[in-house]
């Protein structure tokens, strides 16, 4: 048996208490390498690798899982970004026979809503900026089709040492639309969420492109930003978007 | 102290252990009614109130909070349409001093993407069809600009018994881009996902206009559909969206 278990940020609390029982119960664990403080105190034998090794992690564990269960770890949520529609893909493609059982987990938007407040409070989009497996042009299709439609953004990859080119972009076109809306949006950045070094900001998109070099030599692989969308607002320090109870029932 | 917690769908596997632990060590457990079953097991004292209740809930809940530390329980987490933007905005307006920490839980639709296989692999928003405190106009917009980036779509809150329009209106939209696009888009269909009753159907936009009435009945308000974006597809009747590995490194 595969299970495919996404176990949050990293931290113990952060596990589902079907994230612990499964790791408590499997034979062999496998994920990234960065991943493997997380799951040592588990006591399981562990194959990791690095990045780029997805497809061959995946290809591994299904193999082992012919005779033993097996836990793929992913971060956060196991499908959102994660390794789950890869293990179906190739699961089917070399036609190995283990059957497959995925394991959501916390993922890093609701923690950093968390963090921040409550931006996520309404409707949403969660958007990478990797362009590595999706063209750039998509990428940004949908970051305009998001400010289009008004959404929160949680912008999950946004940049890289060596990958800038789609967050420049991504915010040159939120510049746009806040000023052809005359709307200075919030963006809270959220830096290792979740886990003891975790840190964030609360800025605007005017700020972030006023002090680009500052806020970029901030973020990293392990930071997730959130767009607010027209309504988000600042309320005693915490981002929050609001659902709409006080605008209907208390009008005063 | 106040903690706004969501505790995922219900069941106890998916408590994350940062909630278990605040859940036994409250003094005061406020929640809808109809999520008592879910956190009884903790013993605590409980206040709950019915739907559209949630104002004096918020607010009775602040209020305990002066002198206890009091839990304030969303399903699937606390923010994605739940009661933490309203418990910021209502300490300030009624001047409440007490510390707020909200704790993030399993979202529905991380649930109904690992039980439909791993339709949330790639970009996708989060919607709600509630047209109670959003105007319908602004949610059939995000709807089309949802369409229009081809992200995979998760509809909270789809329909009840008196609340049908939104929901005739969005599959309407869904099938006019369909046609245009020639892609008749997966659906999948998750009811009570992490409950007893979880049950769930696959179906496409094609398939639920033709048997509307049956497809219908099926939805109520413990319901999240997952609309598939072009890329979507069934592998081993699971819904999967992949995130591009194959195509990039396995092109042969
Ligand atoms: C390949 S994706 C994996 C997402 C993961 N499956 C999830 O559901 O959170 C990696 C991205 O997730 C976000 N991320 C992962 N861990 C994070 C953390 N601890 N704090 C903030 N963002 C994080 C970052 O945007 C990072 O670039
Ligand atoms: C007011 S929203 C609350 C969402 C919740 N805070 C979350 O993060 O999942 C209620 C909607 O969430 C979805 N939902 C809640 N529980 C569910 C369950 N067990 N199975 C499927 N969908 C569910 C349904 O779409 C429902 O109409």
């Amino acid at each position: 048996m595969l299970y495919i278990v996404g176990i949050g940020p990293g931290n113990e609390d952060f596990f589902t208490k079907e994230a612990e029982s499964i790791l408590n119960n499997v034979d062999l664990i496998v994920c990234y390498k960065g991943y493997e403080k997380f799951i040592k105190r588990f006591n399981k034998p562990i194959y990791t690798s690095g990045m780029r090794k997805e497809i061959d992690r995946t290809i591994y564990a299904l193999n082992e899982a012919k005779d033993k269960d097996v836990a793929l770890v992913s971060s956060g949520d196991a499908t959102i970004y994660g390794m789950a529609s890869l293990a179906y893909e190739l699961r089917q493609k070399n036609n190995i026979n283990v059957p497959i059982k995925v394991i959501g987990g916390l993922t890093s938007a609701s923690i950093c809503s968390a963090i921040l407040g409550a931006p996520l409070n309404h409707d949403f989009c969660v958007i990478s900026l990797s362009d590595l497996l999706t063209p750039l042009d998509v990428i940004l299709n949908r970051v305009k089709c998001a400010l289009e439609g008004d959404f929160v953004i949680a912008v999950y990859n946004p940049l890289s040492k060596s990958r800038k080119e789609p967050f420049l972009k991504t915010i040159d076109i939120i510049k746009n639309y806040a000023d052809e809306r005359k709307i200075n949006y919030i963006i809270g950045i959220v830096k290792n969420a979740g886990r003891d070094s975790e840190e964030y900001k609360l800025t605007t998109i005017n700020d972030l492109i006023n002090n680009l070099d500052e806020h970029m030599s901030y973020i990293d692989m392990n930071t997730t930003l959130i767009v607010g969308n027209s309504n988000t607002k600042i309320v005693d320090n915490k981002m929050i978007t609001p659902r709409g109870y006080l605008n209907k029932y208390l009008k005063d």
